[in-house]
Formats: structure tokens, C-alpha cells, sequence
């Protein structure tokens, strides 16, 4: 049972997007507005789920689309039951996710070509039938993205590893979950500059939820 | 593409059922009449597939039901992707599974609670759609099990630690998933003596795949 000043939202987009600086910047304004706020980061974010994060993060070999996908879904399945769902039939709790559902619609249906309904499949059955109140899609170009991962210069993890044809499809997986879902999914202009990125990110949750930071 | 030649066997029933000593004298047959056999256990089988085992049966924290499936789900996609499909494609090959989709729809279908159907939504695109021409079903009874798993007196993992209502509730998924798959299932008594259920077996194999070893 979800309390109704508590809920849930998830930030989504390619690597380099901004989603952790978005998610600090909200973190910081809804503690302010007395907001008890949890963070958690997919896959992982339960023990279980940080053993299978390494296992698909630190893969030397392929791993089957459909495989991934399953792997994706029991981490998620454990940090709904586990941590989020707990948290959300507290008082006055946001929960914010750093990737979510559309990640999966968007890395294995999309880019691993398992299909979006594959993927919803895979979401159909509690507890992976949670949906954010309010998704935040920062949208960048593949551009953008290389130039902020080459700026970080950190060892490429499984995905990181992929080429530009795949954070294209990424992107276009993207682009369908924000038109399939258009009354959740909020798409922010992700190039834009920290502070005036925070201030769409403020007003779309106004308008989705009808909270004034 | 499979192979005419070749095929996919499985064996199922609960701890203590007998299925290594079948699954060892079958082998040993096989192999005497030309074919040659893989043996797989499942969860694992692969580098990637044997994270998830540990991942799950040194959990020492209740894991959510459909996570436990999920994962049972990526172990299983990864093993047939890399070694049971490309072994199956190669001439006189025959693979043998211990434990398949039975024993998903009899632990987590059925003793966790989340019904046949999630477990089969959960097989219904590739490779998870892959199904055995023969699955060997070793039946016996609560006190049987409990009494050879006394006699091997190992340390008890995730699933060996639930009590006898867990068990009752595998041994109706069993008897579940051979009502409804009677044309791949074949129910063995696995409290006769060895020679009496490997001859079962091998009739069993003559009767659903015309072969006579």
C-alpha cells in the first residue's frame, strides 16, 4: 500500500544525460521542503541485486538479450519488495530511482532487440508492476554523451563498452517509452545548463504531481 | 536449428529423488550406443549462469518470489543460448538437463506462490521457449527425500532450509506440470531400485523418441 503523500520517481537517459546531478539537485530542494528522500541506482540497490549488478557489469563474454533482460528484472523485482515498497507506504517518503523501466525498454528491447513488448511482458506481474509517478527522460545527443564519458575517463563497464550504432538505438528506445507512456514520461532537454535543467525538472513535477518545491 | 539426430533431455523431482544417479547411468548408455552427452545443472551450466547460482543459494535474506524467478529465467536463457542450442545444432549430440522449466513452475509456480502462468509468460519468447523432447519426472514421496537427505548430510542451502509444507507444494507442481505436459512428461516411481528406474527410463525414452539403447 503506497501512502499517499509518498511516491516514487525515476530519472532515465544515456550515459553522460546528468542524471546524477539532476538527482542531487532534487534530492537537496525536496530535504529542504521536509521530504525523507531514498536514492537507489539499477541494477542493485539490495545485496542481491548488487551481486547480479557486478555479474552483468563485470561480463568478459555476451550475455543473452533475454538473459540480461531476466537479470534486470529479478534486481528490480527484489528492490521494489525489499526497499522501495516498504518506503513508499511510509509518510512523506520519495523514493528516486536512477534508472528504471524505460532503461530496460530502452537497452534490451531496443538496443538488444528483444522488443518493447517483451519488456512489458517482463513487468506485468506485482511487484514489477510498479510505475513511477513521474519519469524524467534528459535527453541528449550521442554527441554530448561521448564528449561528457570521454571528459570522465573512467574504465568502460559492459554497456560503456558498446558502439555509437547502439546508444542511437538506446536513444530511440528512449524516444518510444516517452511516446508509449506520454503521461508519465516528462522529457527534459538534458543540454541545457544544471540550474535551468533543475527548474524544468521543479515545474514538470509540479505539474504531474502537484507539488511546489 | 537442431539438429535431427540430436535432442534435449531433462530429468525433475525433489531433493533426494535420485535424478544424478539416473541422469550418471543414462549417460553412460548413451555414450555406449555412439552419442555423445552433455550434462548441465541448472541454476548455472555457464560462467555467468554459476554467479547466479551462488547469488541465490547463499541468500541468507528472503529473496521476492518473482526476483527468485527472474533469476532462474537469466541462468536459464544464458544456457541454452551458449551451450545447449550450439551443442543440439552439431550431429548425435544429446544434452541432458538436471532440473528444467518443471522445476521453475514446482518452486517458484507453485511452492512460492506466484502460478503456473507467470512461470510460462516467463518461456514463451527465444530461447526460453526451447522444451525437451523427454522429461524424466523421478517420483517420491516427503518422507522419502527427508530420509536421503539425511543420509547425505550436507550443509542445507536456500532452498534445502524450507520446511515440509515447501516440499508438499513442489511435489503438486510436479504433479501439476505433468497433467498439463503429459506428451513431454514422463512419470517415473523413483523409489524402485536403480536398475528397475534406469530400464523405466530407457523404455520411456524408446516410447517418446524411438530410440532403443
Amino acid at each position: 500500500m503506497t501512502n499517499q503523500d509518498s511516491f516514487l520517481l525515476s530519472f532515465e537517459g544515456i550515459e553522460g544525460s546528468g542524471k546524477s546531478t539532476q538527482i542531487q539537485l532534487l534530492t537537496q530542494k525536496l530535504e529542504a521542503s521536509n521530504y525523507t528522500v531514498e536514492y537507489f541506482r539499477e541494477p542493485g540497490g539490495t545485496s542481491f541485486g548488487e551481486k547480479l549488478r557486478s555479474t552483468i557489469l563485470e561480463s568478459t563474454t555476451p550475455i543473452n538479450p533475454l538473459a540480461e533482460a531476466n537479470l534486470f528484472a529479478a534486481s528490480r523485482a527484489q528492490l521494489l519488495s525489499e526497499k522501495v515498497l516498504p518506503l513508499l507506504s511510509k509518510k512523506n517518503h520519495i523514493v528516486i530511482l536512477d534508472r528504471y523501466l524505460d532503461s530496460s525498454i530502452a537497452y534490451q528491447g531496443m538496443a538488444r532487440g528483444l522488443g518493447i513488448e517483451t519488456i512489458l511482458d517482463l513487468h506485468e506481474h506485482p511487484p514489477l508492476n510498479t510505475r513511477p509517478i513521474c519519469t524524467f527522460y534528459l535527453q541528449i545527443d550521442i554527441e554530448t554523451s561521448m564528449q561528457r564519458q570521454q571528459n570522465r575517463g573512467n574504465e568502460k563497464d559492459y554497456f560503456e563498452k558498446e558502439n555509437i550504432n547502439f546508444y542511437q538505438n538506446l536513444i530511440d528506445g528512449y524516444e518510444l517509452a516517452s511516446t508509449r507512456f506520454p503521461e508519465r514520461i516528462q522529457i527534459i532537454n538534458g543540454k541545457s545548463d544544471q540550474n535551468k535543467i533543475h527548474a524544468n525538472i521543479l515545474s514538470a513535477l509540479k505539474e504531474k504531481t502537484g507539488i511546489e518545491l
